[in-house]
């Protein structure tokens, strides 16, 4: 049970829906900054590649619900589906990522750790991989705002979906229209 | 300097305002966030108390230019001005605070360092002050949105001002006219 009343049906609005539901007002923004970071178009970086740095810094951030939203949402959109995703999220050094995805990752794992601990020589490494300002930007801003979703949905301890296969179902709403939609 | 070409002037735009004008589509949604949770009107805590949260949680985590604007802000918007936030940032437990807003304010430092160490015990302590559900909500935002914003701040190693009076310049503005004025 979360924290606080939410009003609703916290077994069929889990994790940060049921949030969402109970204060509008924040919600519009949050959604808006996940959609404009996740789902809206990129010059480079697919929505997939996006999805599984979120998926990535949930799982160092032990968030249960963002971790198989994410998932979900990065595995529906990536080649590799599934496998990939768990790969990366149980040793990134070794899953069948591009040289530049993981040296981006790598700067997403500093961030979760705090933001001073983002060194030059992580982004040189990315930028030696040809990763792009933009890449860099986006890949630090998308670690630290989960690093408040997973602290949003966790800090105010709301549930997980009865059923799981409510991941799946969501990944199908979210790749078709996004988070605003 | 930054670990990107932001394409301004880093000195004045320092901190967050840089990465806003980089990244307009980010700013928005971020911007539209800071101002529901801490300078919209709200029933029961003051813009002054809610950016003493984030100037705490700033503090908590290192980040000079978020602490410093925050710490700005919330001083000028609270009776006890920047001696008051000074103390809270110093030793919460002796600054002359209510016990409300202490227990509010631990709960935020909980939330810094993580989701899962808000536990039932702070959330039973803060309601036995007499905070409401959505103090305690926002309390849990507004930590976890600071835990994103100095991540974001620092994360890409933006620059502080060339003159700290800036900070009371800003403060000025947002008391004024919000952030999204």
């Amino acid at each position: 049970m979360a924290h606080i009343n939410l009003g609703l049906d916290e077994k069929e609005h889990p994790g940060i829906t049921g949030l969402f539901g109970y204060r509008p007002e924040t919600a519009g923004p949050l959604n808006a900054l996940a959609d404009a970071l996740l789902h809206a178009p990129h010059p480079s970086l697919t929505a997939g590649e996006r999805e599984l740095i979120a998926a990535y810094v949930s799982s160092l951030n032990d968030c249960s619900f963002c971790c198989s939203s994410h998932s979900a949402f990065a595995a529906a959109q990536l080649d590799g589906g599934m496998p990939l995703v768990l790969s990366v999220c149980a040793d990134v050094d070794t899953a069948a990522v591009t040289a530049k995805l993981r040296a981006l990752l790598a700067i997403a794992a500093a961030v979760q750790r705090g933001g001073r601990m983002v060194g030059a020589e992580l982004v040189a490494a990315a930028r030696s991989e040809g990763a792009t300002d933009l890449e860099i930007h986006d890949t630090v801003l998308i670690a630290a705002a989960f690093c408040m979703f997973n602290r949003y949905v966790d800090g105010l301890a709301t549930v997980l979906p009865a059923d799981p296969s409510r991941y799946a179902e969501q990944a199908r709403h979210i790749v078709a229209t996004g988070y605003v939609g």
